[in-house]
C-alpha cells in the first residue's frame, strides 16, 4: 500500500521493540533516539552479545522489565498475526507515518500496527478525536453520534478509542453517515476489546482503520488505556470530550492534546450530571465549548500548517497511487456523486473508494457535500489552468 | 434612612424627570449633564417660561415626546405613592446612590425609586445578577434557585428582574436561604408585575429591595424590560445567565455587563435544549462557565476596587448609622449567631437585622457562615488593636 522508506533490519527491530518497550516510556524513547532501533534491540536482548552494555540512566528495574519482555518477543509471530488480519507495521520514516506523532518527542510510538485500507497519514491530516465516558448517559451517546455523523458529513475523519459509551457512539455515528473513522486501541490490532464491540471493531477494520502501538496478541491493561490516549491526542488536530467525570481518562486525552498544542473542546451538559462535571472543568480552563460539528470544524479548520487543503491540492496528481488516481478520475467534472457510483466508475469496492475519497479530501482534491463527493473548486481550477496552458 | 446630599429643588426636578425622560436615552442624559436637572426640567416643561430654548441635537420628536410626558407629570402624586409603600427616591449625589451606575455615562438613570429597608449602595457593593429565561425548564429553575441560595450563603446579594422563570427562582432561592435580594423592575415600585408574582414581590419589599427607574404608577413595556437590564448589569459585579434562548433579553443583560467591564457568566445545559443555546453562545464568547455559587464568588470576588471587604472594614464604625451599630454590637465577640438572635439582642426585627447584616458584610465588618453571622476576623483584629492602644 505505502512505499516503505525504512529498511528491513530496522523494521524488524521496531516490530520487536513494540513488544519490549512500554508505550509512552520516555527513557526507552531516549535510548531509541540515541542508539537507533537495531542497536537498542541488540542491547536489550539478553542473549545477544553486548547485552551487558550500559544504557544511559537505565533503572535496573526498567532494564530488567525490557529484557524480560525481550525474551518473549517473536517478531515472526507478530508479522504472521498482523498479516492474518490484513495488518501492517507503519514506522517513522515510512510514507504512511503520521509526522504529527513526532510532537510526542521521546514518548513517540516505536511504530504503529495498522489494520484497514486507508492511508493512516492521509486520514490523520484532517482528523478530530471524539472521546468520553464509557458509562455515558443517553444524552452523551446522542451527542457523540451526532458529532461523529456531522464531522463525517463535513469530510473529517473521526478518531476514538473503540470503548463502550461515547467512543462507540462516535464511531457508529461516523459509520452510519458513511464516514471515515479510526480506532486507536490499547491492545493488538487482532484482539477484540471490549468483547461486546466485536462487530463494531470488525466494521471499523473494514471501512476504516484500527491502530495499535502494542504488537498483535497484546491485551489491554489500565495503564495502556491512559498511554493510548496520548496517541489519539497527537494523531488528531483536536479532541472533543463529550461526557467525562472528574479526573477521568478522557480528560487525560484532552490534557495531552493541550500540551501538544492541539485544540481541546468539550460538549457541555447539565450541571446536575456528574458525567458532565469533568467536561465543565475542562471548559473552565483551556477547553472551548462546542455544541455541534460545525463549531468543531470552524475551530480546527483554522490552523494553516496542517490544513493545506484550504489552499488547494498539496501534491501533484502524478504522485498519487494508481487506485487513488482512478477514484479521483471517476468523479464527474462539474457535479457531485455518491460513494457507490464513484466506486462503480473507478471499478473498485465501496470501502476502497471511501478510503481513497477521504485521502483525496485530506489532500484538497475533493470535497464532501452531505452524502456526495465532488471535485474541490481549487482542483477544478487547477485542472482548467493546466488545460488552458497546454 | 440615608443622609440626603441632594437639595430639595434638584430632588424634585429629578423626581419629575423620572416620569419624562425614557430610561437609558443618552440624548436626554446629555442634556441632563449639560444643564442639570432643574434647568432641564424648566426647558422641558411646555408651560414654563423659556420652554422654547434650544436643547442641543434635540430631535423634534424626542422633544415633543418629553414635553408631552412633562404635561402628565405629578411629582406630588409620585412622592405620595412612593411614601404609601414605604419607598424613596435615591439620586446621584445621595449617600445611598450606587456609584457604579455612573459607568452607564449618559444612560445613567435620572434617579432610582427604592422600596425596602436596606441601603441600596451597601447592598449593591457585593452583588451578583442571576437572570434567564421566563419560560425556563425545571433544570433552569433548579439551577437559579441553587445559585441564589448558594450566593446568599456566601454573603452575596442577588439581583434579578422579578420575572417568571429564572428570575423568580433566583429570588426565591435567596429568600429561602434567608439571604439578600434586589429586584430591579421595569415598572413602578408600587406596581405588581407580573401579577402572579404578587406574593414574591411583596416578600422582596419586606426582606430585600425593589428598585425602579420609572416613577410609581408606571407600567412595563417591552422596551422598558430591555432598558431595565442595563441597570441590573451596572448595579452588580457580574451577571450569571442560567437559561436563555438565542437573542434573548437575558443575553442583552449579559452583553451590557460585558460592555461595562462586569463579569459575564453562564450555566451550561444540555446542547439539545434550545433554552441553553443562548447561554452556550455566550460561553463560546467572553462568558465564563460556572456550575455553582462557589465558582461565581471565586470569579467576582477577585476585583479589588469593588471589594474593600477583603481588606477589612472600609468605614470607621463611628460613621455607621445608629441601628447598624446596634446590630454590629449585638454580634458575640468570638462566636457566630443567627439573624434572629442578633435581631433580639439589637432590639429590632429580623428583616431589619438582616438588611443591616448584609450592609455590614459589604463593608467588611461581618462574615456569613451558613445560616450564622460572625464578626469578620479583620474587624475583630481592628477592635483588639483599638483596645490595646487605649
Amino acid at each position: 500500500m505505502s512505499a516503505a522508506a525504512v529498511g528491513a533490519e530496522e523494521r524488524w527491530a521496531r516490530a520487536a521493540l513494540t513488544g519490549i518497550v512500554e508505550p509512552g516510556d520516555e527513557t526507552t524513547g531516549r535510548w531509541l533516539r540515541e542508539h537507533g532501533p537495531v542497536e537498542l534491540l541488540r542491547r536489550l536482548t539478553a542473549t545477544a552479545p553486548g547485552a551487558g552494555e550500559a544504557l544511559s540512566g537505565a533503572g535496573e528495574k526498567r532494564l530488567a522489565g525490557c529484557r524480560n519482555r525481550a525474551d518473549g518477543v517473536d517478531v515472526g509471530r507478530y508479522l504472521e498475526a498482523a498479516a492474518a488480519v490484513g495488518g501492517r507495521l507503519v514506522c517513522p520514516g515510512d510514507e504512511e507515518w503520521p509526522s504529527q506523532l513526532d510532537d510526542l518527542g521521546d514518548a513517540r510510538p516505536v511504530g504503529l500496527w495498522v489494520r484497514g485500507r486507508p492511508n493512516l497519514r492521509m486520514w490523520a491530516l484532517r482528523s478530530v478525536a471524539v472521546v468520553g465516558a464509557r458509562a455515558c448517559t443517553p444524552y452523551g451517546a446522542h451527542m457523540a453520534a451526532a458529532l461523529g455523523a456531522g464531522l463525517a458529513e463535513r469530510g473529517w475523519v473521526v478518531a476514538s478509542g473503540a470503548a463502550y459509551g461515547v467512543d462507540g457512539a462516535a464511531h457508529r455515528g461516523v459509520l452510519a453517515a458513511g464516514g471515515a473513522t479510526v480506532a486507536v486501541l490499547a491492545c493488538g490490532i487482532d484482539v477484540v476489546y471490549p468483547r461486546g464491540h466485536a462487530e463494531l471493531i470488525g466494521r471499523i477494520a473494514e471501512q476504516g482503520l484500527l491502530v495499535a502501538e502494542l504488537p498483535p496478541g497484546s491485551h489491554p491493561t489500565p495503564s495502556r488505556f491512559v498511554l493510548r490516549n496520548r496517541v489519539i491526542a497527537a494523531l488528531t488536530r483536536g479532541t472533543v470530550v463529550v461526557e467525562a467525570e472528574y479526573r477521568s481518562g478522557s480528560l487525560v486525552t484532552a490534557r495531552s492534546a493541550q500540551r501538544l498544542g492541539r485544540f481541546t473542546m468539550g460538549v457541555p451538559g447539565p450541571v446536575t450530571s456528574g458525567l458532565s462535571a469533568g467536561v465543565h472543568e475542562l471548559l473552565r480552563g483551556e477547553g472551548v465549548l462546542v455544541t455541534d460539528a460545525a463549531e468543531v470544524v470552524e475551530l480546527v479548520g483554522e490552523i494553516g500548517d496542517l490544513a493545506p487543503a484550504r489552499r488547494g491540492p498539496v501534491l501533484p496528481k502524478d504522485l498519487l497511487d494508481p487506485v487513488t488516481v482512478r477514484v479521483l478520475e471517476a468523479l464527474p467534472a462539474r457535479a457531485a456523486a455518491d460513494t457507490r457510483s464513484v466506486a462503480r466508475e473507478a471499478g473498485t469496492t465501496g470501502d476502497e473508494a471511501l478510503a481513497r475519497l477521504y485521502e483525496l479530501h485530506s489532500l484538497g482534491f475533493v470535497e464532501r457535500r452531505g452524502d456526495n463527493w465532488q471535485l474541490a473548486s481549487s482542483a477544478v481550477r487547477a485542472a482548467h489552468t493546466r488545460r488552458g496552458g497546454a
